[in-house]
């Protein structure tokens, strides 16, 4: 059983879960809770944690079901590497998805390509929710900027509710350059933006598309926006502003 | 300028802010921030208090725009008042909106009536986002049980948006009882569960019509099901077991 957080073992998941760096550099992260882990891919799981004070629910055996013996950690330790204020005793190093858009849009050249492009997104919560839906809404894929929280923080794995592991999400140092391959690879790209001329209901969707969504506070760029072939919007009555990101995102994911 | 967080007022806002069952015993609740303060309609604000430290963004003036001179307090009882780390140095007392369903339904005995139901919502921000999406789409007000996080907690208010001050909100002891009293008034009830035979997309919707949604672990109660005219699904694709609750209201609510 390791009982000191000087382990380097435990020191490095530590980083993992609290440095969005840390996991970039790295190309790791860390899953918490016992409903979670059982649903990670065989292929990307590299390590299991579990706490002294541990006990599986009925039906569930971890060193089984994981493929490999888990690690013993005292609570104290547990305690310390868990992002949540009350553990649930179970947390397991990933390795994350290298998918990248090039991949994506040769394996899907032809045929129905649906995709959820983010731009800025900053609570780990929608962006969690927006892969959850995604998933609901049958799209394909979410593509986030570099500027989108990191799709590995322990929160928003926590709100995908496990659709991370089934959605790919392809995080792109260049967004623009992401959308002119979209676009030549006949995705066509619609922009949510607050004063679109057209109303989201009135379009006619093709087989392949991408809705762009944008930050929270200031919605999608200028430039993206000019970026995008056509742009839409959810019209709003009374005297709201904008509607909250992923709900926009749900409401048009689920218009086609 | 008040210093000590000892002052009888500075004590009873404060409860205000961190306590349900101060905020219900009393009818008021705390309003945080300049943009919100600024949308509290006049014939609700009761006190405005500011932070010695507080600076009015250009072209605002508290005292002309709330009718009313701010308690002036140190910045150190500002902190304690506040729900938030980064204070924003304005906060206003309010009272609560005691409009009833009996009062709504006889306001709106014919003619359109478009409600939102919830049963047992935990989370405030998703609570906030439905009041917020409930304005965009129109709807008409939200109705919610007892068991459902108190619609006058901070992180709620913060969510909505403003939209608390314009769409009603009505916490109801008997969530049965409103059931039935919609419907002798003609409102259809949809219950939104995830074994409902019905495609959301495929029910005739009339003028009168109320949603209900459930919490977010567990959906709805098996005799709230029961007590809807309707069932409707969010059909998902993938293996997800259910959508986010602030989620599905949204997609139902732009349905109609």
């Amino acid at each position: 059983m390791i009982t000191s957080t000087s382990n380097e073992r435990i020191k490095y998941v530590t980083s993992v879960v609290k440095n969005t760096k840390a996991r970039r550099k790295e190309g790791v992260f860390v899953v918490e809770g016992e409903k979670m882990v059982q649903e990670i891919p065989s292929g990307i799981l590299l390590e299991c944690f579990v706490s002294e004070d541990f006990t599986p629910s009925a039906g569930f055996d971890p060193a089984g079901s994981l493929g490999q013996e888990p690690v013993v950690v005292s609570a104290g330790v547990f305690k310390k590497m868990s992002d949540t204020t009350t553990p649930q005793g179970i947390l397991c190093l990933c390795r994350q998805d290298r998918l990248t858009l090039s991949d994506l849009l040769s394996q899907r050249d032809k045929g129905g390509l649906k995709l959820l492009i983010l731009e800025g997104i900053q609570d780990p919560g929608n962006l969690g929710t927006m892969i959850r839906t995604a998933e609901g809404a049958g799209f394909d894929a979410v593509i986030a900027d570099e500027n989108t929280v990191d799709v590995y923080n322990p929160k928003t794995i926590r709100s995908t509710m496990g659709s991370l592991f089934r959605v790919p999400v392809i995080t792109v140092p260049d967004l623009y350059g992401a959308v002119s391959d979209l676009k030549r690879s006949s995705v066509t790209v619609y922009a949510a933006a607050l004063d679109a001329m057209a109303d989201f209901r009135e379009e006619e969707y093709g087989m392949r598309l991408a809705f762009l969504i944008g930050n929270e506070g200031n919605g999608l760029s200028a430039g993206m926006i000019d970026a995008a072939d056509r742009t839409v919007k959810i019209p709003m009555k009374g005297k709201l502003e904008s509607l909250n990101a992923a709900v926009a995102a749900a409401i048009l994911m689920y218009s086609v």
